[in-house]
């Protein structure tokens, strides 16, 4: 391809809005253009590059038996109605009517079609297990996208969808898929990108993993072990409080006036918050009684913990304009009395000489013990893991000090249980000819994001640097001069020619200073560059140099395309 | 691949409300399953059919410098109010609003989008000319969806953009896509696809054509003159009304009670239509006065053609209601005053001694000439193309009978010249420095659509008949017996291995009967055939065939690869 039809002009200056690496490069390079918020063509460079994604995603997903199908973007309300997914989703999910008054709406995943699929192709036992995927466009309207192609309401995405007779079966492929994803995303130039425990939202569901790509401006927490290898998406991280053994002392009652808050509370008393206990109120979903949590005061509840422990969503109360009977500001876990669900954090197991609200205004408790004298009619049926992982904690699973990093969310796999097949009443017969319903896991990534993320990992200051994998084309070659210089000009279409019939090649053949072209190959970031200039006339050699930095050589002319190739195979081996 | 696994159910049943082969056979062969009215799933073989129909897309699309982009399926209505068809086009257009409240709508074609990346892009003459493309899902909500994927709501289509500085220019390359175009039907099994002029439609533009697949369930009416090649669809196609010539005769006018229509006029007056003129009436969107023409009785008026010409939609008014001066069933052009734009078909021309509308209640002339002195006041300024073609007329261009036939539209080219550039505000700047507007064309194919035309033009009365270019694969092996012979389940099993190493093989690993099996593989359609039965234990032999018959012989086992090559070699090489 000549550089001088590709269609996307590139430039200098950092676009306005965008921070993210790949967000900069991909709009300074020509590769995305935003047509409204959060929806993007993509212009060639970013297609063919996709391209390349998309086909190492097919291969490894047909490697593992996946078997691909394609299935509509715009779907009939009535089958998301099935699954109860079309009352259960909010406003991310884009809903329409039809020409006939219909109620549509666009996919942003597809657990319905493929059960209404599966549901009247695979009716016995003999056809299990099975998978199938697609790589297709959907829609979810995010309030707020951002970071470029990291989130966006229009994407391309790979979801694949199995079917199984037994939950051994699917945790067996389960660890098939994952092992899957790791050689995909090793193949695109991303193989440091950790599988995290995740929660399983709205996909429902018990167990799921999350694959992170590590990054400053990642929008996921996630904890990790240095020690262990435990990782896990913070939302799913189960924490483990360090504990200070201290003996118990006599409950005394303190006037603690206006003191609403742990910090308020601490700077009156002089105590430090791990010596306090929070209480958090949270309305449910559906429900009338809310939902008291009881927290040592220098942690906070982790909501999609406590959602799933509830079985509904939940929303924070500040103030008891619903919840008459409850004391806000000075709630403790001693004679609390109100019309709620009281749950107990496990950061407070064993925890003595507490100091907590006393259930009236103004006054607190100090000399609590989390035991069963302590807290007497009280005393919880046992202390659970509703708290958010904070950075300096230690391991859940060594006890050793974990990181709390960033990351950036590439891909995910779900054990989805009988969530949709059940919903949507699909049963196959087994062997002894009884109806059963079939157990599911579900498998995505994101195309778009990946590409960004790979640039998110692969950039110098300059733009990016494609992994050989995926780069957009194999060679730039740059004819430097040739304007003036017709040998320059004809050895580098010689080279052109030569050159294509194996690889693929990008020609700047523009009359542009030499500045020009190669701040245009750094955003175009192509991993093998050919610079037929100067030296040609010099000593008869030609630059061949990689985008990484870690070659560079003059050559002679006819010595170019084994240079070249012995470049393209080194960088091809390294991604393995 | 194992049948054993493939999703997607084959029956022998016709479906009930199938009438066309390629909609019976893709349901029956497991292709194809239906999610709402217009709008499918497509399972693997479908999936892997269209897929290789992308690829030979996508390489003639290359191989005339098209650059493939992605444009998004949801945009923003902003778009469509700059070019106008946002109000322009009717309930086919599916509209929505986001979460935002903003108007987006689901793309049906991509003009729209192409400039909004193109005048961002290509500011300067010499960007110029490019054209980019891309393979897409796309809607359109069709009142009915008829054919399976023949005309469905969602389908994918390939759509590419065109962008030139003159029309010169914008010409030569249509001719080269025009080129690619048959390069690509012919690769794909459809060499006889033939292109005819077409109406441009909601498109807008001046020159058409449309690629269509002959055959008796399409939809669209087709002139084709077997003696000079002209061809057209009949919307389009030029009418050459074969004329005879009489003498003047002297104008009576003669009672003709109740005679509203040519029929009853013929009967009455013991007269031909040919010999009678006929007026047809039409509201005009977005204008108060009607449209009258005046054209010959045996013809009708072709709304395409006066669309175009009036450069407004119209819709045929049946009486007086909205015009009351026009006296329905007796208008003719002696005397009509009327306020109305009056035109004259091309088929009255130079007709004399003729039967028309007095504008009196039951009463008609007889003996009008359509002539200046016969018309007098009403003589018009010119007689214009304005009839349907009909089976049994002439060639417009060499005078010979031309056949009618009907057609399905496989692909189209438009001319659109600067409808949405200029309504868009793009613009370039030429080599003097001034602003001009791009001149465009563009160039659609629906995938899914093609694949059920080559299904159409392929197939017996048992399947389809792939051709091996887009075949979902090349083998399908088949072991017989296997379960009750070893030696065959186990020479299955090695062909497998060996056959799979170079081809895309289906295997039939089943224990099915021979029946069952073969009238699989006569739904899955796939080229070459490998049974391995009773021939083994005979004489040594395999079974190797052709889907489509052309081909059958016993060879021995350690011969097969080479005779599958050689079958696949002769079928591939005779698509060319």
């Amino acid at each position: 391809m000549l550089l001088s039809q590709l269609i996307g002009e590139r430039y200098r200056e950092k676009p306005g809005d965008a921070t993210m690496a790949s967000h900069i490069f991909m709009l300074r390079g020509g590769y995305i253009r935003q047509v409204a918020s959060g929806i993007y063509t993509l212009l060639p460079p970013a297609k063919r590059i996709t391209a390349k994604i998309e086909a190492i995603i097919r291969q490894e997903m047909d490697a593992i038996g996946g078997q691909e199908v394609l299935f509509p973007v715009v779907m009939p309300a009535e089958l998301w109605r099935e699954s109860g997914r079309y009352d259960s989703i909010g406003s991310e999910l884009l809903r329409m009517r039809d020409r006939t008054g219909h109620d549509m709406l666009l996919g942003m995943t597809h657990e319905e079609a493929s059960v209404h699929l599966a549901r009247s192709e695979a009716t016995s036992y003999t056809r299990f297990p099975f998978m199938i995927y697609q790589i297709q466009t959907k829609f979810r309207d995010e309030p707020r996208s951002r970071g470029g192609l990291i989130r966006v309401r229009e994407f391309t995405m790979k979801d694949a969808y199995s079917f199984h007779t037994s939950q051994e079966d699917l945790a067996r492929y389960y660890e098939i898929c994952h092992k899957a994803y790791e050689r995909i995303f090793a193949r695109v130039g991303l193989p440091g990108i950790v599988s995290v425990k995740s929660d399983t939202g709205m996909m429902g569901g018990k167990v799921a993993h999350e694959f992170m790509l590590l990054s400053d401006s990642g929008e996921d927490s996630l904890v990790i072990c240095p020690h262990c290898g435990f990782s896990a998406n913070v939302e799913a991280s189960p924490v483990r409080a360090a504990h200070e053994e201290r003996p118990s002392r006599p409950v005394r009652k303190l006037e603690t006036p206006h003191c609403k808050t742990i910090d308020d509370l601490c700077a009156l008393l002089g105590t430090t918050p791990d010596r306090t206990v929070k209480a958090c109120v949270f309305a449910v979903e559906g429900r009338r009684k809310p939902v008291v949590v009881f927290i040592r005061g220098d942690f906070e509840v982790n909501e999609a913990k406590l959602r799933q422990r509830v079985g509904a969503d939940v929303f924070p109360l500040a103030d008891s304009a619903s919840c008459p009977d409850i004391c806000f500001g000075f709630i403790g876990p001693v004679g609390f009395s109100a019309d709620a669900d009281v749950w107990f954090d496990a950061t407070l197991e064993g925890e003595k000489d507490m100091v907590c609200g006393a259930n009236e205004a103004d006054l607190h408790l100090s000399g609590v013990d989390m035991t069963p004298e302590g807290l007497g009619a009280n005393w919880p049926a046992g202390f659970f893991d509703l708290a958010k992982a904070r950075a300096g904690d230690v391991c859940p699973v060594c006890g050793k000090p974990a990181d709390l990093r960033r990351g950036i969310e590439m891909g995910n796999i779900f054990q989805l249980g009988t969530k949709y097949s059940a919903s949507m009443g699909y049963t196959y017969t087994d062997a002894d000819g009884k109806p059963q319903t079939p157990i599911m896991g579900c498998y995505g990534i994101g195309v778009g994001r990946l590409m960004a993320g790979i640039c998110e990992e692969h950039h110098d200051d300059y733009g990016p640097v494609w992994p050989i994998s995926v780069a957009p084309w194999q060679i730039h070659l740059c004819a430097i001069g040739g304007a003036k210089d017709p040998a320059v000009a004809e050895a580098a279409r010689q080279l052109y020619g030569e050159l294509s019939a194996r690889h693929e090649v990008i020609f700047d053949d523009r009359n542009v200073t030499a500045g020009v072209a190669f701040a245009d190959a750094d955003l175009l970031g192509v991993p093998v560059r050919v610079i037929v200039g100067r030296g040609l006339g010099r000593d008869g050699t030609v630059e061949v140099a990689t985008r990484d930095k870690s070659y560079r050589e003059n050559v002679p002319l006819d010595g170019v395309p084994a240079a070249v190739e012995a470049q393209i195979a080194r960088l091809t081996a390294e991604i393995g």
